[in-house]
């Protein structure tokens, strides 16, 4: 009989963070594809367009004019999901529970340069970018127990402006996904008496098998239970559990490893490669949270060129979650990346 | 103070059957939309395709031809999800889980009709269709823990076929979705003495504000926890936990509901409605599974138009499922739906 090899043989792999399965099938890869191609992304952008906005001196929707911004600019979502002066109401009936919810909703551009998106700013400005979602965190920690940093890139994933931006969502209540996060994190942490994602880091970093890139500070790997094809999960190889724990340089470090893995991310299909983003800082409920890591992810939905998406549906939403080439092999390929971005080198 | 109003103020619902919390935030949806449109799906198909792998008499990518069927057809899928002959193997290491895993992934023509969809096929056709996923069913069940029946319809729903078309895989081991449906079944039965779905099926039908159709045997809601859309769950009005348990009747009056809703689904937008729909029954564990429920359901992408659909991203992805309309408000849209198909109406 043949052995069990993980490059042809369907298995199952856990997430410890949430405690769920994803289906690893990496055969499917071979499968001709003769179904939707997303429309290109690569139209050149000028530095300012007078129809955005987001772009600086800018009439918005509700009338209010943008300021001439030069680094980063925060202002609050004019079509708001979550509104700080909900008033309380909620039913704990077991067949229709629900809450009412207060919150807040932001938008942060990250850059005045229309034309431009993270891997193309310089680490000086991302830096700034960095230091505006620590800001942001900050304010909102204050008033809610969570503050979800993140950015929507690319049409692909619902980015209705390519303006370089993304956003912060505050809520009163722990999120359906922190909430999960947080029970398997207690348990890791009660059971092994250690953080989950510091000891996940340090054994990634040993074993290099799914690292995509790292400097002093950081590391960068496809997670061995990644659902989304090229998937990454950015962690600190410091003691963090927050966003706020960052210092100076550490923050510095950040924004190199952030350029750096956006670089990787555009080359891999020379592409402005679309994704959602997001941090996981712990909750801000005055508990310590020794248990929690700081963390960020990338999912992105491209899987074999820039216009052949992976559709997680049917099987996906129906049962598990699915993905056709193993995770070491996405590594692999964002790890042969150069780190010079595409558009440099064509130049 | 103003009162809490839920077509106004964002909260949050329960989703008893997964335990998680869906975020609704009715206002949203009047943001204007400035994002990706979707390409029209209305071209006009022929009955036979000679480039078409699932039409009668053609050869398929591997070589084998698909017989003249008449009626429905289920070939093995020619790139497998899941395959029966995986060897074993394993690791329980806590942070690097794996598990070799076995099943089989099938694709069942719904009809030769190449130009034809679920909602265009006769009652006696779909009754056909009900029939091969019983049969389907039966067969795997004997070999596998979970039998998961399922249709992308649309391109959108990552469909690379026109052809009336759905899948069943089977897998081994309980998934990731079954097993959290598996564990809030129980938990209510063992609470409250029944079973979950039954007693939600009794209520929704009696408040009747989320029902969109009903026939004798069967109702059709947009569940109080919906998180697309115009999600809808399907539920048996009598004791059913799995397709299994249908007798003749019951069969006969699911084709005529699944023809009602999905009729109301294309007349919504006047097109052809994209979405991933899938049964879930029992578990195939040898158990009795008193506290399970029969259910499908249907979950389409589209929000406001043919070509605007709802982006689960950033803030979903990585904190909690949003909507922008409220479930009622849903149920009432699809509802008001004519019950001929408009394609009928305009020949
Ligand atoms: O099996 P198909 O139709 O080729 O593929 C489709 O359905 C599968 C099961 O939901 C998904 O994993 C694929 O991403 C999707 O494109
Ligand atoms: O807030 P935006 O950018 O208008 O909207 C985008 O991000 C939101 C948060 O992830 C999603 O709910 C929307 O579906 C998406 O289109």
């Amino acid at each position: 009989t043949t052995p069990f090899d993980p490059t042809d043989h369907p298995h199952r792999r856990y997430n410890p963070m949430i405690g769920e399965w994803v289906l690893v099938s990496p055969h499917r890869a071979k499968r001709p594809w003769q179904g939707q191609n997303e429309p290109p992304s690569n139209e050149v952008r000028p530095s300012y367009d007078e129809s955005c906005y987001l772009c600086p001196g800018n009439t918005r929707v509700n009338g209010e004019v943008n300021p001439k911004y030069t680094g980063t600019f925060v202002f609050g979502n004019d079509f708001a999901a979550l509104q700080q002066d909900t008033p309380d109401a909620s039913s704990d009936d077991p067949l229709f529970t629900f809450s009412a919810e207060q919150g807040c909703s932001r938008v942060i551009c990250f850059s005045p340069d229309h034309s431009k998106t993270l891997p193309e700013l310089t680490d000086e400005a991302r830096v700034e970018v960095v230091k505006t979602w620590v800001a942001q965190t900050e304010e909102l920690g204050k008033d809610y127990t969570w503050v979800q940093v993140f950015e929507n890139k690319g049409a692909m994933m619902g980015c209705s402006n390519p303006h370089p931006h993304g956003q912060v969502w505050a809520q009163r209540h722990l999120p359906t996904l922190a909430a999960k996060k947080q029970q398997h994190f207690s348990e890791y942490y009660t059971k092994q008496g250690t953080s989950m994602l510091a000891d996940y880091a340090r054994r990634e970093v040993e074993s290099d098998e799914r690292v995509v890139c790292k400097n002093d500070d950081w590391v960068v790997v496809v997670p061995y239970w990644a659902a989304w094809p090229f998937e990454t999960l950015l962690l600190p190889r410091f003691e963090a559990n927050s966003l706020l724990s960052l210092n100076d340089g550490q923050q510095q470090s950040l924004a190199q490893i952030i350029g750096n893995i956006t670089t990787r991310y555009d080359n891999l299909f020379e592409t402005s490669f679309p994704y959602s983003m997001g941090w996981h800082s712990a909750p801000f409920d005055g508990e310590a949270h020794a248990e929690w890591g700081l963390h960020a992810h990338f999912f992105p939905p491209l899987l074999r060129s820039a216009s052949v998406r992976k559709f997680m549906v049917g099987y996906e939403m129906m049962a598990e979650a699915q993905r056709d080439l193993t995770p070491e092999q996405a590594a692999q390929r964002l790890k042969a990346q150069p780190e010079v971005h595409y558009k440099e080198t064509q130049r």
